[in-house]
């Protein structure tokens, strides 16, 4: 016998009546606004090709490791799930994958996950039976008719999902191929690039030596010698803005950033690509590419993303059988005030320029970063990121940043997602809470509620439109 | 003029009629539960003899650092309160310290020690006028002629408070006579051991020298070498199985852990009882003997326990005239990621083994802990621990870690305690607060209420059952 | 068209109907209470002179660094708010300033700057109108008019705003004469000073030079050497004491603490004043003075202040152009348990002295300061510092230190401002998130009414007075 699946409409309120029905008239006017997705890691050959896709498990579960994670640290093996390992795809079929996610799915009780999978499961395909054991096949089969028709193909569901701009990220070696298939095929989606280039930045990346190779083949600069890196880098950015970017993007382990002598610099490139690096060394030309991607963000405009803090591919059997992003990324501790003053020494009080901050580190939002973004003008604080973009993720960061930082030196929401069906379910997650968290402040007499309403609207495209120069 | 002393049945509730009713639900399912006790300090003599306590002082307070601490910190002499100095007992009379405590008892609110004192006072003594300095004498006079009746003797109370299974704590140079006594009275109690190997393991432990003479008698091994050491580890966890233990327990400064080669491992032990150690050696074996305790996990299936982070014995005239365990112990940072490492690669994907982490540094619950246990199968997140084991604590648990680790990565609730009495007390007040939270879950429409009845199950017995392989 | 301003008699109160009625029947209790105010950094010289202010930019804007940090972040040029440069006033027109003030004031929203301006309107310049750019002539020229009036002079303000007790903060090489003038006048207003040494103790301060010229003059000690500076400080103690003061106030970098022998120190002071430092004995030598001020608190009887963990002037340009006190000091990452060790091993198990910790870095909330203060008797927690000065941050104060260290190791509040204005509003702000507070202990059940009315009297008056020893 399933359980019912319905979505409630005052989902993520308050109970409180006072602060539940402010909360819903704050909703109502942006529950159907257009979605901005500034950030994010969807296939851009999704929107170039616009083939359908196959199942259920090669769309959810395959691609997702907020889920297989969730499985995995319960003893569910990666093959049971049809988790591809780096030699090949597991034998397993792909409906026996999915019955193993549904038999599991109570696991997901109380995370972001759940809420994002029920609102794809009701919303975007109609169901009104819960997931579980019992009713996987009927999932399976269902979500596999679904997917087979023209209503499901990624174009129709980009337009479904009234999405107005979406980013992807490509990494600086990327030839931009799917975009330019994209422009070139006449369709009206906004679908735009992001700079990142963390694989020809960072040495101890293991791809570096490719995407090096790669770099300068696009580029055609001689990019082992400091100025021609610097050049090619600046080709490839005119590229990605060709492409309609209008930021980068940079994935750190620290925040460290540096402020070298042009002789300096050189002097560190050297052992860089000649190979005598040390650690240290991988470091601090991290720190000092941070400075001179700001450099080269005040001559064309993107704005500057900071991803930092992850030690990413903890997991070293993991690694080593399946690869990167398989749900081993973990947070480490981050220090941004003594870490950023290089940089901000720099451009810190420019205000042509953009350099928005993410943590995983929540400690830092009151202490270090609300503080530096309540200062300087060209910062920006992004939201609640990665495992922190759940609803008490959400309101912890706007407890702790809004009486410093307010509300205008944040950016909006990002999705920040491979899953694409998930977007509209994240934006509604992320409105709902926004939502409920301006009421607590009008239901307490610290807002009045004509500014409330007037920020429900800032938060849902008026600052992110402004952040990343749309 | 006395005040009323009386437990309110919504206590610890939300106000907000919806959660409220939802939570009074769910709790009249599990408030009668029995109670499963997993990791605590009580001493098993007390079981095994079954003898009266003998007064209010020597029962409630003499033994509660929470209690003394507390006093102590606002100018009370632990003197006054009757707490014994290394070199014996002052001479207060129990019934003036008694009378100091009740005189003070107002600084205990809003804290956990109030609400456990006054449950113990209103459900197991039956007072119904609060404690304060008139009724002080009244107290220690009805508490004194209680516990000299049968009915409170220590087998009595642990059968009046349902409590189907409870973990003691011992030393790895423990002779377990307690516990042997308890198996060979024929009593049908559940009181069984965990073996704490800190003494034999921490060169810095001021008991070190005579743990280890010790714990070369009870087991006959050439403990002074590498091999023979490892040896007597495995002779005295068998003897801990034998009492029944089903874990380990360790409470290291950091939880850094190493995986030396066997000769490097060597020469290290070699350091160790030489007696040429550095501060880093101390360090480093405690780091590599977790991985040896976590090897002999696998091989006994014992589960194992961290509780790292606190700086013991930080007051130094304190600890020179009153010794350990007086109320200054003080937590500190901690780092997980970095520190498990070496420990996870050689463990971390199996689920034979479930290692159980507690913390004291509450800024690790999101950013550390919880992705780390969502994703390796070996590890579980122990309940809010000490300090936080609170109901504001425990909320923070939940919030932080929930979203992230789900509620099948934790454990259930722990006591922890030396305070026999305070047991139900303890337990009655994780399962209100644990239903405060569902019932939030559900009225934000976050979770279904059946759901919601069935993790109240699942962290009353259901996770602490499993991870502890009752 | 402009919008209403009014101040609703529950804000901050919480909108669930049981606590909002709780709240309010505390509130009502210590509403109209005088206002102690034991830390702050108005001007000695209005109460001395008792001189009008000319116009709401200079006594509003200008030296309040929290509102215009907040424009500057959003790119306001500090020229454009009329903010001195180091080489003089920028031309910027006081009322222009104003305007350029009230067009921006929605970025306030959510931030605490925001309820005490509104408050200020409101109730101490009795506007009915919101501040926007529609009625910033009318706000120039209503608060300009009424400065000129008897009615707002400093003295007639500090009347009306009932303040019982205000501490200023003076530097030791201050020579007291506007706190001389005070008393001279035979004003009854209760105005002292605070002994805040920071500049004749911290070298790697830009004063330092010249305040220990200062300090030498104002003593006739032989200040170069470690005797006669330290008598030079027993020196100014006693006049700060004359002066009224009753505590000294600490703001190093960081809390380490140091207790070296004689001759240690001797010889590092050598290094200070011979000026052959490193960094490391800078920050030393502050670590020593901490407890050469702990020691002479033990004879003179004052409390003292530490506020730690500020990254003073972190904007270099910025510094440069404009400065100290301009909104560029950013919190940091702090330390307490392994850093207060020294002096806490020396003085830690008095209760003849009082030591109140403030901290920017809420993550040593519940892990380090709540323990800490559990434990010593010397200990008490100061409130809510700065940027945690705030509803958010007040009532995270309260839930991460009440259950481990209880009311009665706090000191009630400091507000701790320059703005004197506000001083009103912050204490209004404070005792309604108290008032809250308690109310969602007694609705929870977890507090008994009249316990929190007793607390409600202790929070507002009572640990104050007796941290303060007024």
């Amino acid at each position: 016998m399933s359980k019912p699946l319905a979505l409630h409409p005052d989902r993520l309120f308050s109970s409180d009546p006072v602060q539940r029905d402010i909360a819903r008239t704050l909703y109502a006017t942006i529950a159907d606004a257009p979605i901005i997705s500034p950030h994010g890691h969807t296939d851009p050959r999704w929107f170039a090709d616009d083939r359908p896709w196959t199942d259920a498990t090669a769309l959810l579960l395959q691609p997702d490791h907020y889920i297989f994670r969730m499985l995995y640290s319960q003893g569910v093996p990666l093959d049971a799930l049809a988790i591809p390992r780096r030699d090949g795809d597991p034998a397993t079929d792909h409906r026996a994958a999915w019955r193993t996610f549904a038999e599991h799915y109570h696991l997901f009780r109380g995370t972001p996950s759940r809420l994002w999978l029920d609102h794809v499961f009701a919303e975007v395909f109609g169901f009104d039976e819960a997931l579980d054991g019992t009713t996987a096949d009927l999932y399976f089969d269902r979500i596999g008719d679904q997917l087979a028709s023209e209503a499901f193909r990624p174009r129709a569901l980009f337009d479904r999902f009234h999405i107005d701009f979406l980013a992807t990220t490509e990494g600086a070696h990327d030839d931009l191929d799917a975009h330019r298939r994209i422009r070139a095929s006449g369709w009206n989606g906004r679908v735009v690039t992001t700079y990142r280039p963390d694989s020809v930045i960072d040495v101890e990346h293991e791809q570096f030596g490719d995407a090096m190779r790669r770099f300068a083949e696009l580029t055609g600069e001689d990019i082992y010698h400091w100025n021609g890196y610097l050049a090619a880098h600046r080709t490839r950015r005119a590229a990605f803005r060709a492409a309609g970017a209008t930021a980068t993007d940079h994935g750190h382990p620290t925040v460290a950033t540096a402020n070298l002598s042009a002789t300096d610099a050189e002097a560190l490139f050297g052992r860089i690509v000649g190979g005598t690096w040390s650690v240290a060394d991988a470091e601090l030309f991290r720190a000092q590419m941070l400075t001179e991607m700001a450099r080269m963000s005040l001559e064309d405009g993107m704005a500057m993303q900071i991803h930092p803090g992850s030690y990413r591919n903890h997991n070293a059997g993991l690694f080593a059988s399946h690869g990167r992003d398989k749900g081993a990324d973990i947070p480490t501790r981050t220090e941004f005030v003594r870490s950023l003053k290089p940089m901000l020494d720099f451009v810190g009080n420019s205000d042509e320029l953009t350099i928005i901050l993410f943590t995983l580190d929540e400690s830092v939002y009151a202490r270090e970063l609300a503080p530096l973004a309540g200062h300087y003008p060209c910062l920006r604080l992004g939201p609640a990121w990665w495992f922190h973009d759940s609803p008490e993720g959400m309101r912890r960061f706007r407890e702790m940043t809004t009486e410093t930082a307010g509300f205008y030196n944040t950016v909006g929401f990002n999705d920040d997602t491979r899953a694409f069906l998930s977007i509209p379910a994240r934006h509604d997650v992320a409105r709902r809470v926004d939502c409920a968290f301006l009421a607590k402040l009008v239901a307490e007499h610290r807002l009045a509620d004509w500014e409330a309403a007037d920020l429900a609207q800032e938060l849902t495209s008026g600052l992110v439109s402004r952040a990343y120069r749309l």
